[in-house]
C-alpha cells in the first residue's frame, strides 16, 4: 500500500507571505525591505516570534543570519532551508523571502503531522543578500564561505554613511560568531526564476544544476567634440558612431557563438551629451553569462578584439574588465533529490541555469547545496510587478518539503 | 595712378582682443562671459569707453543692444558691423567679441587716415548671442527681428533664478526701445569659422552665402527592462538594442544624401542604465543641418521611417520633432561686396555655409547681410582651446574694412 503524501498547507503559506509582505509594502504592492533597515528588522522579529511559536530557539550569528533548528532523532548536521528577507528598492513579495518561509512551512507542516525527523532541519535568514543597501550582493553568504573579508563587509556604508556594521547592531542583530552555519548536510533554497523560461514552456518547477558563470566589462570610446554645423562628416571623431559600430560588431560575432549565451549593454553614457556638439567619448558596460567557461572565454577574446576594431572611426578603444565569476555548480546528490521530489509530485519541471547569483551559489563550496525555482509572471523580478501565482509557491515548497524529507533518507 | 589700400592696424586689434580677453579670462586662458554677468558687464563699460574716446556717442536699447556710430557725411542710414561680446561657460577668446572689435578697429582706422565715410558706420553688440546663461540663443537679435516676443524674453530665467530682464537692469544697460536697430543699409558680421574647413583647405577667408537649414529631432525607444542572466536573448525587448539598429540604419540612408549634408546624434540617454538591467528605454536627439530644403526634407522623411523600422527588437519608436528652420540666403550685393573686397586684398578664400547660428541670420529679414568667416585651428570654438591666428584675425578685419569702403560708392 503506498503511503499518504504529506503536503504542506498552502493557504497557511500564502497568508504567512501576505503577512512578511507588510513589512515594507509599498503602494503599488511591491516591497522596500533594505536590509538592516527598520522593515528588515521588523521582518526578523515577526519571522523570530513565529518559530519561537513552533518551540525553536533562534540563534544570530555575527553577520546577522538567523537559524532556528528542529531537532532530530540522530545527531547529524541539519539540512538547510533558507533564502534572504531583505529586497531592493521598490522590489517584489516573493524574491528572497518565498525561500524562508519556505522553511517556516516545512517545519509548521512536520509538526502539524507530527513527523520527527531524523536529521535536523534547520530555517535559515541569510542577510543582505541583495546587497542593495551595503554593498557587496550575497555578502553575508560570502562572508560564511569565506570569499569576503568581515572587516571589510562591516565598513561597507550606505548612500547616508552608516556602516554595516552599526546598522547591524542598530537593529539587535549583531550575534555570535560561534552561531555561524558551518557543517551542514544539505542546503535548500527555493527562489523565484527571475525570468520568463518555466512560464513560456508551461513548466512549475525549475531543477537549478548551476548559477552561471560570468564577465563584465567596461568599453570606453574616445573620440573628439567638435560643433555638430560646421565639422563635416568626413573630418568626425565621433565617440558615438564608433560606439555603434562596436556594438554591432560585437553583436554580430557573440550571436553566432551558443544560443543559450545571454551578453547585455545595459549601462551606456555619452559625454558631453548635448545635442549640438559631436560626442567625445562613450563608456558602457558588456556582460555575458553562460555555463561552458570556453563559452565566457570566447566572449572575452571578442570583448578584447573590439579595441583593436577596424570600424573605430578614428576613435580610441579601451576595454577593461570590471568582473567575473566561474559558474557554480550545484551539488549532483541534493539537485537530484531534488528532481526526484518533483517526479514524486508529478509536477511539470526542467533542468535549468540560473542566471542571477544566489546565496546558494557561495554556500555550495562547503554545503552540498541546490535550488528550487518557481514560474516569475513575465520574468519580473526586483520590481513592483514581480508575480508568482500562490499555486506556484505551494507547488515549489511541496518540493522542498519532498526533498528534505528524501534527504533525510539518505 | 592705383591709390595706396587702407588697412587696419594689426598690432592694436591684437591688443584690443587681449584687453577683452581678460573680461572673464580661465585659467586655461579661455573666457567665461556669460550674457549680462559682471564679467559682460565690465566688457560693455570698456567697450563704451573705446568708443567714446573715439567721439562717438553709445546709445542703448531695451534689449541692452549698444550701439556706437560714427557720422557720415550724408545722411543714410549706417553700415553696422557687429557681433556679441558674450561668451559660453569656458568658451573662448574669439567668438562674437572678434567681430564687435572689428567694427571698432575700422572705425579706428578711418580716424586715422582722416577718412569721413559718405555712409554712416554703427559699431554693434547684440545682447546674449550665445543663449548659455537665458535661453534661446540669438535672443536680441530674435526679437529686433520680430522672431521672438520681448515680453517672453525679459521672463527668461538661469539656473538661479533670475530673469533676464533683472539682469539687464542691474547692470545698468536696460535702454530705450526707441534706440533699436532698425534701417540699416547693410550688416557685416565677421566670425570665427568654429569648423575645420578653412584651415585644411589652407584658406584664409570665408564668404558666407547662408546659415543652414537644420531640423532635430528626439527618438524615443521604448523596451522592456528585465534581468541581464535570466532572460533568454530571443525574449527580450532590448531597447539599446533596437537604437543601436536605427543608428546603424539611419546613418546608411543619411550617408546616401549628400556629401554636405551634416548630421549628429550628439545626446543619447540609457534607461534604467544599470550594467545588470536590459535597458526598457533610449532617448536621443537626431539633428542634421543643409542648404537645400529638400535635402532635408529627406532626412526628415527617414527619421520618420524609422518609427516603422523592421529592426525594432519588439521595442515602440517615437519620434517628435524638436525644432526646424529653414535656410537663410545673406543678401547676394553684401555678400558680393565681402567677395570683392577679399579678392582685392588678395587673401585666398571660398565661399562656404555657416553651419552654426549667427545674429547675422535674423538680421538679415531687415537689414542685406553678409559675414565673413576667418580660421579657427583645429575647428574648435566654445571651447577654452578656441584659436584663431593673430594675422587671420588681421586679414579678416581689413576685409571688413574692405568691404565697408566698397559698400560706401555703391
Amino acid at each position: 500500500m503506498q503511503k499518504q503524501k504529506v503536503l504542506i498547507n498552502g493557504e497557511r503559506l500564502k497568508r504567512t507571505l501576505e503577512e512578511f509582505a507588510d513589512f515594507g509594502r509599498t503602494p503599488n504592492n511591491g516591497v522596500t525591505r533594505l536590509a538592516l533597515s527598520e522593515e528588515d528588522r521588523l521582518a526578523r522579529n515577526y519571522f523570530r516570534s513565529c518559530c519561537e511559536d513552533l518551540g525553536l530557539e533562534v540563534k544570530v550569528d555575527d553577520m546577522g543570519n538567523m537559524y532556528a533548528t528542529l531537532a532530530g532523532t540522530e545527531d547529524k548536521p541539519p539540512i538547510v532551508i533558507g533564502s534572504h528577507l531583505d529586497s531592493v528598492k521598490k522590489g517584489g513579495r516573493f524574491d528572497g523571502v518565498l525561500g524562508v518561509i519556505a522553511g517556516l512551512e516545512v517545519v509548521r507542516t512536520l509538526i502539524d503531522h507530527n513527523i520527527k525527523p531524523k536529521v535536523p532541519i534547520t530555517i535559515a535568514n541569510i542577510t543582505n543578500e541583495e546587497g542593495a543597501r551595503f554593498e557587496p550582493s550575497m555578502m553575508a553568504s560570502g562572508v560564511l564561505s569565506g570569499k569576503f573579508d568581515k572587516a571589510k563587509m562591516l565598513q561597507s556604508t550606505d548612500v547616508e554613511g552608516v556602516t554595516f556594521g552599526e546598522a547591524l547592531r542598530s537593529i539587535g542583530y549583531e550575534g555570535n560568531e560561534t552561531n555561524r552555519l558551518k557543517e551542514a548536510s544539505a542546503f535548500v533554497e527555493i527562489h523565484i526564476e527571475q525570468g520568463p523560461i518555466l512560464e513560456h514552456e508551461k513548466l512549475t518547477i525549475g531543477v537549478v544544476e548551476c548559477v552561471l558563470g560570468m564577465c563584465c566589462y567596461e568599453i570606453e570610446v574616445s573620440g573628439e567634440s567638435d560643433h555638430a554645423g560646421t565639422t563635416p562628416m568626413a573630418m568626425r571623431k565621433d565617440a558615438l558612431f564608433a560606439t555603434n559600430n562596436l556594438i554591432s560588431e560585437a553583436r554580430e560575432k557573440l550571436n553566432q557563438l551558443d544560443s543559450d549565451l545571454v551578453y547585455t549593454l545595459g549601462r551606456l553614457n555619452v559625454y558631453p551629451n548635448i545635442h549640438t556638439v559631436i560626442p567625445n567619448k562613450t563608456v558602457f558596460t558588456l556582460e555575458a553569462r553562460h555555463k561552458n567557461p570556453a563559452t565566457i572565454q570566447k566572449v572575452e577574446d571578442i570583448i578584447r578584439s573590439l579595441t583593436n576594431s577596424p570600424n573605430h572611426e578614428g576613435c580610441e578603444i579601451k576595454a577593461t574588465k570590471l568582473w567575473g565569476r566561474d559558474t557554480v555548480w550545484f551539488d549532483e546528490d541534493v539537485v537530484n533529490a531534488v528532481e526526484q521530489a518533483t517526479k514524486t509530485l508529478a509536477y511539470p519541471y526542467k533542468r535549468m541555469v540560473s542566471g542571477a547569483g544566489h546565496d546558494a551559489q557561495f554556500l555550495q563550496s562547503y554545503i552540498p547545496s541546490a535550488m528550487v525555482f518557481v514560474p516569475s509572471i513575465n520574468g519580473k523580478s526586483h520590481d513592483e510587478d514581480e508575480l508568482t501565482t500562490w499555486e506556484d509557491c505551494e507547488k515549489g515548497v511541496n518540493v522542498v518539503l519532498e526533498t528534505v524529507l528524501n534527504l533525510q533518507s539518505k
